[in-house]
């Protein structure tokens, strides 16, 4: 494995492969050209041989590439046969939605609790999971071993949230509290920060009015 | 105004500028040395002179930057200050949450409507809004004239709502759903595939687990 020398721009794009070759795979084709595949993808033939040569390439030259073998290698180079376990720190509706997201499951996580601090909520039902209460966490994580905690709490509470369960032995945040975290270089952390999505939209928006208006 | 020019890496930036100079206001910060920014944002110095110059700079030698007049003129350009109006197709719990989420209102856009198709749905109330009859968005985008759409709606569904939505004249959607949508190039789309950030998350967490125990 060559993994020490995978650009970034690269690993971004693998989520995007794994996704097409899953819908290959659902409609029963095992094997695509690189033509084809790069048609799909909207990336070169080039840029698609480029980035799987990253891993060792996978395609053979005359036949293209099966599509169940790319997607299987491709699963666990992002870790999906791993079985990581994840737990949603916040349950108001950013949480519920994540709780009740099939798509995970799929991926080969599985939500195995929910928290929060709220006394209203702690005790109610998410599809098969209970809300516990947040100080229970120490005990949980110790019991349980999460691998992935899901943030969805209030900025101004995220970093101290963040920075225990990293204590706790957590090393992967998911990240959606409007805040950057400040966390050793050990823990892996990605943000999704809702409102830039939406101020980029803004822009392209914007920028897109004032190019018509001044043609 | 030289927006043709500015590079989409640029652009990516501009949100976390945005708020970070939204926090220094609170804490009644109004000049901050190019030194300082970069410290806070985590850029060179170079790189944000750089990163301005692009909309024309707004940094004065010796001087600083003044905090309020570059947060509103990155608003502007972002075009925080068009006073967007956005509805929500799709009222499950990320569609609630969406609805609920403040601090889109206090970036400058406003959500106007939330759709549904479940007549289960249909009439109750999130927040000071009441889910609409997805049947009835045709007349609501007449009369109300809604800018942007934000799709939390199955991916089975989403290219074809979203192809009706533009047809009806909303030229920018932020899509939820797990699929890329086929738009004209005059519509704004961006893309929040939550799977592919997991993806990601997990990734690095198997690739920082395979290098500690090679190390």
């Amino acid at each position: 494995m060559k993994e020490n020398a995978v650009p970034e721009a690269v690993i971004k794009r693998l989520p995007r492969y794994y996704r097409y070759l899953d819908e290959l795979l659902q409609k029963n084709i095992n094997r695509i050209s690189s033509g084809k595949l790069s048609e799909l993808l909207g990336f070169t033939a080039s840029q698609i041989r480029q980035d799987l040569n990253c891993f060792g390439g996978f395609g053979q030259q005359g036949y293209g590439y099966n599509v169940e073998m790319l997607y299987k290698k491709i699963g666990a180079i992002l870790g999906l046969d791993c079985g990581y376990k994840a737990i949603i720190i916040g349950a108001g509706y950013l949480g519920h939605a994540l709780a009740c997201y099939g798509g995970f499951k799929k991926r080969g996580f599985s939500v195995i609790g929910i928290f929060d601090i709220n006394s209203e909520i702690i005790g109610t039902e998410i599809g098969d999971l209970t809300v516990s209460d947040y100080s229970d966490i120490d005990s949980f994580i110790d019991e349980k071993r999460p691998d992935i905690a899901m943030l969805t709490v209030p900025k101004t509470a995220a970093n101290d949230i963040a920075v225990h369960l990293t204590d706790k032995g957590i090393k992967a945040l998911w990240n959606f509290a409007y805040a950057d975290l400040s966390l050793p270089d050990d823990v892996a952390v990605e943000n999704v920060h809702l409102s830039d999505s939406l101020m980029n939209l803004s822009y392209r928006l914007t920028d897109m009015k004032t190019k018509g208006e001044t043609k």
